[in-house]
């Protein structure tokens, strides 16, 4: 995920509003899809021309357009033309590396979320841009690829299930960040089980591996915090009720996502000040492990050297040296490193090395 | 209690008040118990089914009515439509993984707290959601299993003891969240023999379980931290008294809990404070003890590599060497080896090693 | 001090208002004494039961009541009834584990704080809860035990200097809680010389004992700023003003002791920062010490070892060793070794190891 | 990029208003260019004299005075006097050391701002101060040296592409401003490759390199973050609108830039706290390897030197060692070591240090 | 300059307003001075007694009167009660341990700063309060010694530059805070000096007194810091103008103060970031050596610890080695030595440690 931080990555020296994508290429076809519904009826039908789409726009259904990949500019050209967006918004639509935010344009509202899931295959956080832009009896998606975490809501557009199909687009804007914030939930799981994980093994064995995946669990923390701080000024902002576009009855449906994001930046706050102690305990538990090794030579060091220079003192070939000559000589000598092996051992024992 | 790092895991696509019990699931029968008072009499009751309370409500008389218990989702859900509860706060009394709060739902007031409860057999930190409905002459209050902190509160309505069978249901509110953070106390005083203990154990003794206990206690303040800061936030909105249903002459009251929640959050952070420091102590301490063998180490092998040294020299089998011919060679070698050892232990002594 | 850490322990389950004294049982009898006084009277006694009090209540004279011990609540209890104290007040006097605050009850003003001070003989902070009640025309003050700081305002009053006499209960308040700020400084002094002590001590000779007294030191600090950052709130919320009890003239007087609080948290929060990187220092110094250590080793270890090969080398006991039976053999085999020696010296001294 | 740290000296003891360069001098020769235009011409030549261009002022059109190299102040004066710049200002343009801001002088804004950019050549931060001042009809810019991020800023005026021909003085700021801003992320993507590089470096191959490095990315972004955190307040004060001067069309993009300085942030503080863990995660790596030197010393050294012992032994010269005589005594003694060093070895796997 | 630590010390038990001088007792006289002009006549003398300074008091012109030293409180009582002080404002002009802070008593201000100078030859910041009383048409300036940073202040007066002698008492006051303010750059500078000095120390040659410096260095900031935040609430304050006493042309002259005491912050806040990091980099630096001490110590000792032991088996008095007797055991034997360390070798360059 070490992508995000090449984010800050942009088209310099352009005049403001140029439409430029700036992102990673996805190289599928950019899809436009519809659905528009109201409680009775609704039509489900993929765009091959964004213009398709106008005939929606004045009728008092919701109209929820949503655009997979964002590559062909003429496309989201076409649909800001259609829906009168300010080219500052189309720019950040297509500039996918904003941060979550929330504007007001009087006849719409522009959102910029980020949506995580997690990739089981390549072990890794997957982020994605999502825009809305939520007017009076519409929204627009932009999202950068195809595959979403939206099929809980079509499901439930298609199935008349629960409120949706009877509330308007604010409801449905509602539907849409709801569906990206509980997908937050399953990433904090897998980095809780990485975090336990990597505690069971920093006390234990640590090794130059737990030091690189407490490394890379803790840049995966900062970008998720990157994403999910924003978003509660965003869900914040939008809960307040400020805007004449949100319905008072959608409101504490919002102060619901508002409730999750909390708890994911509830959540996002222990796992790093979990994470930020484990260098600490790292250090320490190899010092620990530093002071075992250290002990053991020691020990052996100290109680060999001195019998090795008495073996020494006898070996050397001085033509006089009466102890040599004397019949208990030898075990005597042997009589003195026992005795000195055992005082070290002894000395040792008292300091609790052994 | 490492699992409120789990809490994040949640029951994703599903509409909005859809109500599916999350949480563990406890074994025990849902138990439904109901408590109606005024100042002059007192009916006490466990109900077999929700609809047998419903004669109550629209009473005079105060009515607490306590489920233990939330695998039965039906139950819930019948209280919940009794009682005209909107469906997210339902959602919200089954999903036990809430962070503290309260809503204002202009007839009812919906409040969630963590009951905590020190289980001095397992030696670790229960930690249990609370649900409290405040109505004006009713309190709803949802446990995930019997045996609560409750008890006192049931005995002073029983004996009428104190103000309580002369005050509302918000004074019962009041009594029931004060009675969930006076338990927090013991906790806290728990933590505070381990913490002294450790500190000890720190600068005396440190081994490898030192760390582990370090990351222990680090964990348990981390959670309780997280219940009971946004306890803070809930006890702070009801002590403004901007509900209308909970009645001046009980705010004072209502400040009283607000003190001790600063009060306990006082003494986490002092704990953290303590805690946080803890491993850099451990480090310093094993350094220490590492410096120790290491001087050691280091005193023995100055003072006998020369010397045996020496030896070797002198047990060189050159055919040659003049020494070893002399008649006090032998002694002189000795004195040489004494006058170099004795050389060593001053300089050691010199730079404070002995 | 580390008692203020088990402060969190406190009588659970018991209906609020209920009177217990809390806190360490000091063995004295219960005192309490009286002055009343104005411009031009004083009268001073001992109360042998608080009911000797009432007859002082509406004059209008100032009336001072001093009680020294909590362990009689009947005592505590009387004076509350004749005042007319609300029992949460009540019990926060007898509860000796509050933090400071003031609480506005229309008729009188109730505040806590805590008294500290040094006892030289123990070398330690001794820490004790004083809560007053201010009103129109008495001050109430309770103290833990016989012993205080507001000896000098007693003098004032008798000796009628400055302004005390003059003035009303507000300025007595006042210059009881400028009495306990004025003897924080002391304190302060006695935690700068230990800090400036323990510097020196850090880098020159860091032994297990100064990481004992680094801790200790660190514990004084968080206990003293538990107590002195909530005093921060009480006189600034005096300062203000609000209460109309406070007179106009007093309240210049008040900034000034809310001034002197923030000195005091000034000076806590400096030597926090010395003390928070003592330890860091601590363990560089112990590095340091070991780097010493290890290049000694080294270096003693690193000359000596190759010699001793060589000697080793020539005590081998082959029949066939050419350079045994030369007669410059062993000249050059000591030839060897001094070069040896000589490049490792060098060697070392490159590196600045000498 | 050290300078910035000196940035701090200032010329003392002159009277506020003295117009003195204080900077880094550089030598070309000041150069004074103006461009004047509105949506159907536009002029643009160089000022060899300020007074040149007084004409302009009272036009219509957008005049835009750009002054590249701060060192003659006698130019910068007149320009100060033409345009009714407050002395205090002109102090600031001329003193490049400010800190971002603006300040309001009703009839024109004073905005100071610093321009980075890097440098690929000297692989260096480049910071430069550039004062705006922008007026109803007018935009002074003043640079310290020629060479600037503007070149596009010219060019769409030149070729009247997008908005600004059309619109006033304030887009023009703006566009001046979005200019500056957009030169940061380029600086931040060659940080975030230092960054990536470091982190690489830092758990396989850490060196004395690998710490200065560090060193140098932990300054470079606390220059940057001490330019780039004053600047927010500078955008978002301009984004509020309060000023008569800013219209509310160009609000929007002034909001804009106010967004990309909160990216810049954002990645600033992302650096930051993954710089910040560095240290640790180097001490740690280092101390890894420490543990693998000191694993390596140990286990040779403590299995040699008990069987160097046992050579000893039987190299001593005693006349009567019994196990000498054996015929089985050397092939014994080779046994003895043999197990030894297979019981350490296995002591040594059983550690897992093998 | 570890007084400031020390300056908790005050007098307790006083009554408040008891006149008493707490600080260094500086030898020299009491020197009161005067300075009374308006633009056109300028009188400048030394008053024997401040009696002689009262006939200035009711005249249009501005009086300066300057006293240098503390000590003798009855001139600071005199001249505090001919220009109507209150006896907490004397109280802190003679305490001077006190925080910057500004109070208005609405017909005077009264402001406490402090002036830090470099002494260059102590190599040591010079810590000193200036009280500032500031009325209509007077300046009361109180210094702990002679020997200030206000001789720029004086010579401007004196040779009526710039506005001073045009303006009134609150830009003469304007005008001492600015000479204050600016006589801070210096210090930086300094420190910045020291801050690189012991950067380049650091990383390249670690000894214990860069330990101490970096300790110095952190107390010097410290130190630096608890004037300078202080500092700015105090020229925020003057500059929002809510007095009376401060004329609105004078205010944008007090917004310059006000930047460059922002800008000191911002200078004090980069050192101090520099220098937290630096015991870190102390601690890796040592580290790094360490671990090249226990590099050569570990290639030394594997190397030559085998050879040795080899030399010693053949060094065994064995009668029966069938090895001694061979023609070519002393080359084989010397082989088997050359292979082990040739290995041995090899290993330390795979592991790069060579």
């Amino acid at each position: 995920m070490a992508e995000w931080l090449r984010r800050a990555s942009r088209k310099a020296g352009q005049a403001p509003g140029t439409l430029i994508h700036v992102g990673e290429r996805h190289e599928e076809e950019v899809k436009v899809s519809l659905m528009d519904y109201d409680a009775d009826r609704l039509e489900e039908r993929v765009l091959a021309d964004p213009a398709e789409g106008s005939p929606y726009r004045d009728r008092d259904t919701v109209t929820w357009i949503n655009v997979d990949g964002l590559h062909r500019v003429e496309v989201i050209k076409a649909l800001g033309d259609q829906y009168g967006l300010h080219p500052l918004a189309l720019e950040d639509v297509l500039n996918t590396f904003q941060r979550p935010k929330v504007e007001d344009y009087a006849d719409h509202l522009f959102i910029v979320i980020r949506m995580l899931s997690y990739d089981s295959v390549q072990n890794d956080i997957v982020d994605e841009q999502v825009s809305l832009v939520v007017g009076p009896n519409y929204v627009l998606s932009f999202q950068e690829r195809e595959g979403d975490v939206f099929e809980g809501v079509r499901e439930r557009i298609r199935g008349g299930k629960g409120r949706i199909r009877r509330m308007g687009s604010d409801y449905l804007a509602y539907a849409l960040l709801d569906a990206v914030v509980d997908e937050y939930f399953p990433i904090l799981e897998s980095l809780g089980e990485r975090t336990e994980a990597l505690e069971q093994e920093l006390i234990s064995e640590p090794t130059s591996d737990t030091l690189r995946e407490i490394y890379n669990l803790k840049r995966d923390l900062i970008g998720l915090r990157k994403s999910v701080w924003p978003l509660r000024e965003v869900t914040n902002r939008l809960e307040r009720g400020e805007s004449a576009l949100i319905q008072p009855e959608t409101i504490i449906f919002l102060r619901d996502v508002y409730d999750h994001t909390i708890q994911v930046i509830d959540s996002v706050e222990v796992h790093r000040e979990l994470v930020s102690g484990m260098l600490d305990t790292y250090l320490s538990s190899l010092s620990n492990k530093m002071n075992e090794v250290m002990k053991v030579l020691t020990i052996i060091a100290t109680i060999f050297i001195p019998l090795s220079f008495v073996a020494g003192l006898y070996g050397m070939n001085f033509v006089i040296m009466p102890e040599l000559q004397l019949p208990w000589g030898y075990p005597l000598a042997l009589g003195i490193m026992a005795a000195v092996a055992i005082t070290m051992l002894a000395y040792f024992r008292r300091r609790r090395w052994l």
